[in-house]
């Protein structure tokens, strides 16, 4: 009997009524004589409650209490699916991450699972039950507390259960029916790809898809979990396609690029006249990881001799607290001048086929420079290349690479 | 050290503002050297919103399922107040009921404590740390699923968990100073009283008297837990007084009668001319306890030879189901008329010293009737009696009694 994980955001419980259909999305793989297990989000908008509590309550919480107050979320939904599937004529039980249990480490708000013991659930497969269990959560085994995952984490549960219980496949449901070659909403000719490579998956998230979670394409990639990308909002009964995300070998035709991501989320800064001397970058970035504010982006160039300008990117949010610091440690750096911009967005084409193909960055980097893009910035790596632009041009980037690879729908 | 078990309400953990006015109440206990564990309920309204979501995922929901859910709004609050206490300089932490651990009975939705290991609260309490328990919520060693135990059920953790850690007190905070004489709404000259023993709280809280659940009086009265009533919105650092719940021997001074409870929750059926037989109460009350009616005042009275009249009061809300159910089985019991009346009252005197005191209802009997207030039944136990009346007497008959009985303040 095939054994397949099912998981459900937070949109698609947001009401009982909502939860009505997820029990329906169930039974139909049940009736197919399926063994399944499904992780559950919070009901959308209840875990920004809990979470504005936390703060009020403290706006220092300790992590520990912030995940026994948090995690009630999931728990709820959890119990509400168990029993909307027992009304639907389907046996079913809630897991809770202490029951299962779902053991992570120590660190409160953004712990990782460490081992998942699923012989309780498939004890329950064996009695004909779909378990149904809280997502996003887990308990420390030492301590016996309630752990929770960080954002999202409930994409992560999923696949990190269907690993444990070595489930044939994961489908994750969304709002949206898979992963498109690029955001729709900015380019109406995109298209939902039917396969994608793990590798390329990590790329598009880590890259602004906001799809999936980055963590969870990477247990999936390392447990090698097929996880399908599905629309919650399909009928029940006649469900339509998603993207199957799965090994490159899998993928018949693979493309060059597979899809563009984009961020508007960025912010350059620019030191010039930077002496090039060993230790100047650990000058530059110590004291911004040490605030806990991560760098994208980093290019230098050479400009004069034994001078050099340096430009990196950072999130929008850490913008004024990265360009504080690094104005306060600049006798030690030693630059000429700071230079920053908010107004700039970051574009990737992502594609395995890259490995094998020479000059896909520089047809990208010709096409844009015909539309008047300005390019502030680029890296690249092993299957993909990433531009920093102005912000303002941000559609029409995203447009061009998509024509320029062949990614638009006929 | 002495160690106390303070008690929160649903209205007194309403919002967070109301959690750090709490948090105050705890400090002073710390301050003072206390060593504390407080239990707290659900924010109120929040199991109201979570009891909706059951009923509209399963009208007849799985009650583990229903536990599970349910059990989240006390988690809540435990987690919420743990961080306040820490934002006060109170080293605290939460402990749900499955952490302590406390061990339930598997009566899903109505569970009985069966035993609590406090042995981790007091460790904690040897690193100075406050533990703040969820209430209302255990879990059951076999199966380890959360159990609740039925609503107002926080009461009676509170006073288990102080015998589990042999608290010389359990301070129970609610939205009233203490318990009064009668209700203040209905004589605005009842007094609030400084001691009550156990016994007579346990009756008052059996006829009406809504300031604490039965089931925790019963707990209390077993395990000599000195549980103190006060009001959760005194000023934190500077609190009036409560009432003690005691043991009799704790009270110098007991009165005949200590209170007038009254509850409006009745309706009466009577039978008429039924045959005195053995056999026909059994006739008349198994089909109810079959049907989950509880009955509660039963009067019977001899009218002819061979015949008596039969009178019996269920809760208003099951009256109609009362009334059909000893309709059809009408000819089993064999009687001549039924009646009935939704709109009576029954009033209550209850004292201690009853016991030692003959002739204290039929004083009230007397002084009743001497105001034109017509006795519909009585019943009479070692400590209390009650009367049966028409409901729009009651407050005329509560307030003879509390006058009759010198309980009215100078």
């Amino acid at each position: 009997m095939s054994r397949l994980v099912m998981k459900f955001g937070g949109t698609s419980v947001a009401t009982v009524e909502r939860i009505h259909n997820v029990a329906r999305h169930v039974k139909r793989e049940v009736d197919a004589g399926r063994e399944v297990a499904v992780v559950v989000s919070a009901m959308a908008g209840k875990t920004n409650e809990l979470v504005a509590w936390c703060k009020e309550a403290a706006p220092l919480c300790d992590q520990r209490e912030y995940d026994a107050v948090v995690a009630s979320g999931e728990q709820v939904t959890a119990g509400l699916l168990a029993m909307a599937l027992q009304k639907a004529g389907v046996s079913a039980r809630s897991w809770l991450g202490w029951q299962a249990p779902i053991y992570t480490n120590s660190t409160h708000g953004a712990a990782r699972i460490e081992s998942i013991d699923g012989s309780g659930i498939i004890e329950g497969f064996s009695r004909g039950e779909v378990a149904v269990i809280a997502g996003f959560q887990g308990v420390h085994r030492e301590t016996g507390r309630i752990t929770t995952l960080g954002r999202g984490g409930s994409d992560t549960s999923a696949v990190a259960i269907a690993a444990a219980i070595k489930a044939k496949r994961c489908d994750i449901y969304t709002d949206v029916d898979g992963v498109y070659t690029t955001d729709p909403r900015v380019v109406p000719k995109a298209r939902r790809m039917d396969k994608i490579a793990f590798e390329e998956m990590l790329e598009m998230a880590s890259l602004g898809a906001k799809v999936l979670q980055v963590r969870s394409v990477e247990v999936a990639m390392v447990h090698g979990v097929q996880t399908y990308v599905r629309s919650s909002f399909d009928d029940p009964e006649n469900p339509g396609q998603g993207t199957l995300i799965c090994n490159e070998e899998d993928i018949v035709e693979a493309q060059v690029v597979t899809g563009i991501a984009f961020s508007r989320d960025e912010a350059q800064i620019t030191l010039r006249g930077v002496a090039d001397k060993p230790g100047v970058a650990a000058a530059v970035f110590m004291p911004l990881a040490e605030a806990g504010i991560n760098v994208d982006m980093i290019v230098q160039v050479v400009s004069e001799e034994g001078m050099t300008d340096m430009t990196f990117t950072v999130g929008t949010a850490d913008y004024e607290r990265a360009f504080a610091i690094i104005e306060k440690v600049k006798d030690a750096i030693g630059f000429a001048s700071i230079t920053g911009e908010k107004d700039v967005a970051k574009i990737s084409a992502i594609g395995i086929g890259m490995r094998s193909h020479a000059g896909v960055a520089a047809e990208a980097f010709r096409a844009l420079s015909q539309k008047g893009v300005n390019i502030r910035a680029i890296t690249t790596s092993e299957i993909k290349f990433s531009v920093l632009i102005d912000e303002a041009y941000t559609e029409l980037a995203v447009r061009t690479l998509h024509s320029l690879y062949g990614l638009d729908a006929a």
